[in-house]
């Protein structure tokens, strides 16, 4: 690890780290996302993700060796910037301090379907597969749920909430860095390959009065479960292609349920042991 | 109602309104909460909270004759204001257009304990007991699934996070309306009481290793559970005085679950029927 002091908004580094920072564009197109915070930059650490570069505070360098101990062996390039700097850096109002600048990950990302496969056990295999998440928190926490239940193949619609957003991988608690992706370009098709070519059954969520209750079903070792926009649920036509229709019973007159609250009493049915 | 058009920021009823928005203390010391955008409002309308007064831009005033036909012979008064001045009364970047000021509810709030059982059924009896929730969007995302779910009775310890906060009110959906609560001062006591005086089994959810799994336990009809605090969990004290200790069996190495996802499952195996 080479430390470098950045005192000065017109360093080079920190000019580009702020472009970064502050325009989607400028990440997409280098293929980077920025993590911030002991917690999310530990899980960094732990996976395979590619870190480029750590910024820290003066103070949150000094206070803690035990972490910098972890990345002294590695390349990394790390800067020590004035909280005033650093500051503008940051998408919290108060930062901890630490902030690694990473590269988008594509060993967990699959451009076709079977690769979602291929650490297939013969244990089953259970897919979530979300439509038009819009919300970047309920994202971050869909996908930790899934993980921490031990859900690991997600497909999203081209339509979700990128996964790189600051808040979801916030959310998420590093999740993304150990679930496997599959971003479906259309998600009809994307279920019919399923359902034909894989043969797992797709359990399509929602509120119709001809669903089947939750608690009537045994889920089979392979399947997937498909969860829908915030405000409008699923698409006809994704609902149109599934093997069944299912929702969680709920009180009547009450309320609904929040689009994360369903998603993890979905995943738990999906994963419970019986 | 009485409609009245504001047009200055020295208006008395403007001024009063904006000081309540942002004094917690003005709001406590009067009683009275603020809720916005259509969904909240109609929520107040269709329960018996009290409304003192509503707020409306012009632009929603036309636009919503519907919403506003079930006002009309309510004897709320009603204000229009510039979009300029409402924007300051509203907690949000991009206001709906309309705001209720109304009166905290007495009615479903009790100071003693044996009133949260005065509607209690044969059928069966779920609390939720919630100690030291911090964050208001999680708050607001527990009711509202509680409610969704079927659960009614909530037990909150004296340092939760305020039911009135504006991010539970809207998590909540309204829920906060229609559930019934009672704050504890001393929450081991209020779970003694509960275990003793009621005969009700209170369930603390931790991650001990001596947790049982929720996988391996049948719910009786009369029973409570405790969530604990976001970061730390249940205190020491209140898992000592429960009957039981339950856990969510999570995969190893992974994640935890947040307290909204985590809570979300534990309703759901309590109402679950089997």
């Amino acid at each position: 690890m080479k430390i470098t002091k950045i005192v000065s908004k017109e360093n080079p580094v920190f000019k580009n780290t702020l472009k970064l920072k502050n325009s989607k564009k400028a990440r997409d197109s280098n293929r980077v996302f920025l993590i911030e915070g002991l917690r999310l930059c530990e899980e960094a650490i732990k996976s395979e993700v590619k870190i480029n570069s750590a910024f820290f505070t003066e103070f949150w360098y000094e206070k803690n060796t035990d972490f910098l101990s972890k990345l002294l062996k590695s390349e990394i390039d790390a800067y020590i910037l004035s909280e005033s700097l650093f500051k503008k850096i940051s998408e919290t109002v108060n930062p901890q301090g630490v902030i690694f600048l990473c590269s988008k990950l594509s060993k967990n990302f699959f451009s076709e379907l079977n690769n979602l496969f291929f650490k297939e056990s013969n244990l089953g295999v259970k897919i979530l597969i979300l439509e038009n998440i819009k919300d970047p928190s309920n994202l971050g926490t869909i996908l930790r749920t899934a993980e921490t239940l031990g859900i690991n193949r997600v497909i999203l619609s081209e339509n979700c909430c990128d996964i790189y957003n600051p808040k979801v991988l916030r959310g998420s608690m590093g999740s993304i860095f150990r679930l496997y992706f599959f971003i479906s370009k259309n998600l009809p098709k994307t279920i019919i390959d399923l359902k034909e070519i894989f043969k797992i059954p797709v359990y399509a969520t929602t509120l119709c009065e001809n669903s089947i209750p939750i608690t009537k079903i045994k889920f089979p070792k392979k399947c997937a479960a498909v969860i829908g926009n915030e405000g409008n649920g699923l698409t006809k036509e994704t609902t149109d292609v599934c093997s069944f229709k299912i929702k969680i019973p709920i009180s009547k007159n009450a309320n609904s349920l929040n689009v994360s609250s369903a998603t993890s009493i979905i995943i738990w049915e999906l994963i419970r042991e019986r």
